[in-house]
């Protein structure tokens, strides 16, 4: 059988792509993830802020605090 | 007696197979595992994100931070 | 006087038996116990979910991760 | 002045008697403590489950983990 | 200058008097403290349990785990 | 360029004046830093505690544990 | 392809410039960010308190413990 993924393959795989990052308390932002590291810190640029799947508003480059995110998906 | 089982056990035996992810907060995510660490991080393709046992939303591939998981279950 | 005992023992004896998890949040699994770590992460068969005592929902196989548990009791 | 007294020789004196063991959310449990180890996970035995004082249910032997931990009381 | 002081000296210096300890959630323990340590793990006797201020209930000896602890105030 | 600062040379330069402490939950204590550590522990001397803005009640010293602290503002 | 960028160097890049701190429960600081270290702790000057975009409070000097960040962006 072919070597075993990795879960930060994904991230990997995704830099300089557009993700989708869900955050505890519910709220999400979407932009280019730019880099990451093993804490699941995350910086995104063109970055916005959703609340239930709507743009509330824009905040250019942002780094996200690993320990507040609940998942990353590439959108 | 047979030797004993671990939690992780499950995760390996499940991969590449449909699980339920339950999350802090009560959503939970269901689709194919294709990767998980010992942080149980998880990597979910064809995901979709359940409230209440329904479909809310498709998400493609996910990576699920393992300080957010509740429980996983095959389904 | 005897040796003392550990809080994992009653994990080891109640290996195969039926046992409730209690979560964080208050709801609670009741399944057979089949597997268990030093994290306190359990694998439970014929897992069901329970709502102030009632079943919600039956589950198969789970996982529940040691972060969420608040207690456990062979029932 | 004598040798300082250190939080855990509560626990050791209070083995074998009845304790009262407040949880994260303000439940309790009420039961003989016949284990603890130095995460505070406590084994009680004959345990009620209180709120708000009232004995809500028993639950004969329980294993509390220790991070849900409020207080300990001898009752 | 003086050597500086470290704010464990006032938990040595509060031994065998009166404290009020503040839990997460608002709740407080006031109580005499005859034992603590790093993790601030507080042994209190004559404890009383205080809401808004109020004496709620008596608890005779209480430990409190210091993962719970927000504050603590020599009264 | 000058040496780079670090976050706790701001606790360093504010000891003996007067702080506000915001707490997890949205209150906060106003006194004198006498005293803090690593963890950012921290011992207040006259110290009030405030909900929104205004003084809720004086509590002399107060030792402020770290784990609870959101942020400190020499005011 | 180029080496690859941390998110540390996001707030290494943003010193003496205007950053916006979100904090867990919602809540934002404004202010010039002088300071941080590897805990995500960090001193902003000319800091103000924000909710819901608007300016609740002008703080002066802030130190936000790194544990409540949630995330950091250069406005």
């Amino acid at each position: 059988m072919a070597e075993q993924r990795k879960p930060f393959d994904l991230l990997n795989s995704a830099l300089n792509n557009t993700v989708i990052v869900g955050l505890k308390g519910g709220k999400e932002f979407r932009g280019v993830m730019i880099a990451y590291d093993i804490h699941m810190n995350i910086v995104l640029e063109k970055a916005e802020l959703l609340e239930n799947g709507e743009v509330k508003k824009g905040l250019g480059t942002v780094l996200v605090r690993g320990d507040s995110v609940v998942y990353v998906s590439p959108s």
